[in-house]
């Protein structure tokens, strides 16, 4: 069968377009023994694949121009060669496909249960950006309660994660996000103390009022709102760097670090998180974890969700136009085999 | 009795120049009950002490103008009414005074046993420097054998000791310095691997050479050299910062940090090291290990010294051009009273 699929047309430079990607219609093999034939659901854009759409080599490979673009999906599978997996069945992945279906190795595919929250969540809060955050704050950033934590995009599907555990946790916490609409989903929805709008206030300045300084600063942005956060922290501090969103279109990118002196007026450790370096096991127990808060009322959680798979690239665009409130989906079918 | 001493005079801007120190003459005090009048043999001039002079909180609180400088000194004792010193002994005390002579409270001191090592060690190999150095690497870095290990003022009291104890702990070592003599002293006498000069070579294309990347950064230095190496940072990389000297005269001091992408590339942990971390149990846990090793002949050190009082301010400005191998120190004066 066929499939249309977007593909990496050419390596933006900068700030990357619509030009960038290419709509194409490619034909499927059939399932062979082990693989399964899916049908997306949702698509997830995320902020990580501008660094796969750059020539240069980091944790993963970049992708080939010409190649289709990759993404996690929440799909129905059509057609199982696998065992595990019938048609009808909802499942996710991740490093599949930017297409409507594809054909995939079973082995990368996980169940994935209607019956527990809307499916979509897979690949917001009981998926990827979830466990990224759950371990991300608890196992690198090891909170201690009364801790003051900082996020930086703490309305993005990570961060507004970060910000609630850090709360069920005992921490004070303050959330950076980039308009109103999103502070005050913070403060008055997610229960966060505090939250500050960087486009239109001092950050260093409403910080200094708002806390005594910053023991844990969970960073998913980079740029001026960090080095705005860099001066208020305090000894022992714990900074967890999980994503640099302001610095991934930068064409002239810096090459190193400034002002570590910081570092031995406070013992501070920064460290880096990815996500994949958690296996199976703590996935599950995270998931476990954040699911039970969600079904207890404790967690909440918002998707911003474009609609029509043609719709793809701007979706992703806008992830650095900061137009999404929690995580960014595309919804690309309606159900056709699944029964939610 | 009359000492001279060197007081702040006036707070730098940028580098700072003989005309920030002045000479003055003051009456001590006798000693009371618990104090001893000292006679400086040596004194110590340290970059730490630049921030000292900076009119802002740090990890300590600055000196203010029209105080005596501080320092760390070895000292005979000319008179004591505490317990522990009489006439004759060699003391050693960390922030004490630019000064001849100086009446100092007993537990400030330490005694240093001039059978072991020249007395001027207590305060670079088996002083300050010399704990920093270990405590730093061991503790903070925490080296594996066969580590590839680079040290940015590889040449310096701090960096001298770190690659070599980093050597008799099973790494490959780099060192980075600023001149052919001093990477010159590094291999040849040291038994670093290889060194960096990095005003003559570029670092970065040095290290690709020499490395498959770097395990452990150690960074006195800060700046370019930090940038250079910034870029081969190796998966579960662990940095060091110790010292920042590269940027300590910045007069437009850059707030924050750039590209802490990397650290999500390579899941590397950055962390900064102080010495008045580390209490007297573990001060005299190094300062065994490391005269042991000197003892042994496995830890080689040199020192820059400077000879007469008057010429202090001229020892402290050469740390910022580099002058120094090893540890830079003011002769003060000959024993008197010592028997040496």
């Amino acid at each position: 069968m066929e499939t249309r699929q977007w593909v990496l047309d050419s390596r933006p430079t900068g700030e990357p377009t619509a030009d960038d990607f290419a709509l194409e219609t490619t034909e499927l093999d059939d399932p062979d023994r082990g693989e399964g034939l899916v049908r997306t659901l949702y698509q997830s854009v995320d902020p990580y694949m501008r660094g796969r759409m750059r020539d240069a080599e980091s944790y993963a490979d970049p992708w080939a121009v010409g190649d289709p673009m990759r993404a996690g999906i929440v799909a129905e599978v059509v057609d199982s060669e696998h065992p595990d997996f019938a048609q009808g069945d909802v499942v996710q992945g991740e490093r599949l496909y930017w297409a409507e279906h594809a054909v995939v190795d079973g082995d990368d595919l996980r169940s994935v249960n209607p019956d527990l929250a809307p499916v979509s969540t897979a690949l917001g809060v009981l998926g990827m950006p979830g466990v990224t955050a759950y371990w991300g704050l608890l196992d690198v950033g090891e909170p201690t309660p009364g801790d003051t934590v900082v996020v930086s995009g703490a309305a993005g599907a990570v961060g507004s994660v970060v910000g609630q555990v850090a709360k069920l946790g005992g921490c004070e916490v303050i959330g950076i996000a980039g308009a109103d609409e999103k502070t005050a989903w913070l403060t008055d929805d997610l229960g966060f103390d505090a939250a500050v709008n960087y486009e239109t206030e001092d950050v260093r300045a409403r910080l200094r009022e708002e806390t005594d300084g910053v023991d844990l600063y969970y960073d998913n942005v980079g740029g001026g709102v960090t080095d705005a956060v860099w001066e208020l922290l305090n000894v022992r501090c714990r900074v967890v760097v999980c994503g640099q969103i302001a610095q991934y279109n930068a064409t002239e990118v810096p090459t190193g670090p400034r002002k570590l002196a910081k570092l031995i007026e406070t013992r501070g450790t920064v460290e880096g998180v990815l996500v994949r370096d958690y296996g199976p096991k703590q996935w599950g127990e995270a998931m476990r974890q954040l699911g039970s808060w969600i079904a207890e009322g404790k967690l909440d959680y918002r998707e911003s969700v474009v609609e029509g798979f043609e719709n793809a690239p701007d979706a992703f665009l806008g992830l650095f136009e900061g137009v999404n409130i929690g995580k960014q989906l595309v919804q690309v079918a309606e159900p056709k085999y699944a029964d939610i």
